[in-house]
């Protein structure tokens, strides 16, 4: 049986793992990345190390990162992701390259409720062949799902595509 | 360079490895386990999956932890460590077959400082050939450096026995 230490470790693995596949699948893209959900900064410092000269913009409703991993403040899009979604889709239009998503709390079914909702306002944001990172399984009508690179750990983490 | 998400997961992984490690390198001693500092409770969740049947007391100053991973009243030992270790040796003697330290916060000089000043205070409860794991070097007179398992990450941990 896995310890909640064996979870984590595996969830982040899982994360960096998948990040580093997207990044790297989409580094000759040119629109920007979306990092939904900043808390502790951990992810968001992983993704500025391996994209440095792309555009990330944070997705959060109250910035408490750890003060490392504070993005600028013209890259914070504050507020509630059901309302900083759509102003973004207005914004950019539908060019994200990638999105990473890690929004949810312990609670499992809560957090697979806060997917279904969140999957139909992420879908007309990702670029065509963009890349979708997730905690949680999504529920998407057009983008598809992709296999996970080799460090990742099924169900820990979800990769999908606009095709 | 590593990201924090990269050091956050070489802490994780080195200190599973070392747990593992030492709660079968100590499995036929009688004396109790320490946990100092509970915090959301992840390693302690660990440590009572690998040793289902052994005495397991955790120092914590507050107890804070995921539900699942609180531990029973009568196994807190709530307070300072400061004044809740020398109290635990007059209770139990020099009997501790494991200790384990996850004290320290996100400042490493103060961590440091914290690790000089706690040492000579856990010296003299570890038992004859039982171990102490610690996420930061410790300042010990007679316990000595034992080498890491495998998994684990150099720097990130440190194992200690007193022979
Ligand atoms: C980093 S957290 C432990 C995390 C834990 N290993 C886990 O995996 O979830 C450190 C904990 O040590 C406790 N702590 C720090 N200094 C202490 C002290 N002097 N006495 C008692 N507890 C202390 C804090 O309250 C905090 O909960
Ligand atoms: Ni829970
Ligand atoms: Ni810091």
């Amino acid at each position: 049986m896995e310890s909640r230490l064996d979870l984590f470790i595996n969830r982040m693995v899982s994360q960096r793992a998948c990040l580093d596949f997207a990044a790297d699948a989409t580094k000759d893209m040119s629109g920007p990345v979306f990092e939904l959900g900043l808390g502790n900064g951990r992810t968001y410092s992983h993704m500025r190390q391996i994209m440095p000269d792309r555009d990330i913009y944070v997705f959060e409703r109250a910035v408490a990162s750890h003060p490392d991993s504070t993005p600028p403040e013209d890259r914070v899009l504050l507020g509630d992701v059901f309302e900083t979604l759509p102003a973004a889709l207005k914004r950019f239009g539908p060019t994200a390259a990638l999105i990473h998503a890690d929004l949810g709390g312990h609670n499992r079914e809560k957090n697979d409720q806060f997917a279904r909702a969140l999957s139909p306002v992420i879908e007309p944001i990702l670029a065509q062949g963009g890349l979708m990172v997730a905690s949680d399984r999504m529920y998407f009508d057009t983008l598809t799902e992709v296999a996970l690179p080799p460090d990742a750990v099924r169900g820990r983490c979800f990769i999908y595509t606009c095709t």
